[in-house]
């Protein structure tokens, strides 16, 4: 959508290694509004399909997951990146690859918040190679839980986890996907189709 | 306050050794329009301390912190608790023992998003020995930006925390500060000066 692309081409940096750093609005730093328009954006997308419940995983999830769960008047749980204390044991767990952090990690979800009767909208700030999304849909097949789709800020659309999410018929919803980017900085984006490059 | 301490008693539970788990609202799943009352008592206590940035803790204080930031219009910053690649070197750290955890874990913060110019009020879910609080005051210093104010969803009232905050003259602001908890699961809450336990 326009507003996102435009605040990436205005505030996020390209870094070698296809790295785009968003940090200032999404994912360290937050522009409250911003996030705001990503959970209208969601909501406006997919309103009529029953949601009852957005699912994110730690930690820059949860802004876009609390923004958007505000329109659609349901609870968030987000999957969390280490076991607690805290937590009992009755719990979802995953294993996911990180490609930020180099390294595997386990997410955990209480089973008392998922469960069969829940049709659950994923959100992200970030879809590349897809793991963490995976790993949400990994504990929703657990729970016997509905993905009734995909909400993504960010696509890295040179990446394969929108292909692979798509071509599995998951619905998704993805704000900005960057078809590629230049060593000198620029950022090009295209549709989900891969046409209109711009 | 009164919703908060009404939602902590309809919905908490209380586990041997002083656990007082909310995370079927508060940290784990969560609930939007609870947060928001959050958010708004916060706003309604600092709103004329001139805060222009919100500083949290990943995971759960990011929801809260969101919840409050759009209340006064001002960006959320989050410290990370561990370094990704994608994080600059220019970082604040701050080691913070977390006594949930059982570990010491370094906290991360870009310096480009806190400076002297900054006034912040810093917000968490829970207060109890107040390491990860005390680890975000300290890179305020680094950064030489001012505590505007200290804004907490529940305090352990019987743990140091807030007695120690207070006693630095920080203005913390605490919606629910228990007291102290039975075995059998009751719940007593205190105002902040110690006085009417109910």
């Amino acid at each position: 959508m326009q507003f996102l692309e435009d605040r990436i081409r205005r505030d996020g940096q390209v870094r070698p290694g296809n790295i785009l750093k968003v940090d200032s609005f999404l994912n360290h730093q937050l522009d409250v509004n911003l996030l705001d328009q990503v959970g209208k954006a969601f909501y406006d997308e997919f309103k009529d399909c029953g949601i009852n419940r957005i699912l994110t995983i730690e930690a820059s999830g949860i802004a876009i997951a609390c923004m958007t769960a505000r329109y659609f008047n349901v609870p968030v749980v987000f999957a969390k990146k280490a076991k607690s204390k805290n937590i009992d044991g009755d719990v979802y767990t995953s294993t996911v690859h990180s490609f930020t952090y180099g390294k595997d990690y386990d997410i955990t979800l209480s089973k008392k918040y998922l469960g069969p009767d829940d049709k659950v909208l994923l959100v992200d700030d970030f879809l590349a190679v897809g793991k963490a999304m995976r790993g949400l849909i990994d504990v929703c097949s657990q729970a016997g839980a509905t993905v009734g789709g995909i909400g993504i800020a960010i696509e890295k659309g040179f990446q394969e986890g929108g292909a692979y999410l798509r071509s599995q018929g998951y619905d998704v919803c993805s704000l900005a996907i960057v078809d590629h980017m230049t060593d000198d900085g620029k950022i090009y984006f295209r549709d989900a189709d891969g046409s209109n490059v711009r």
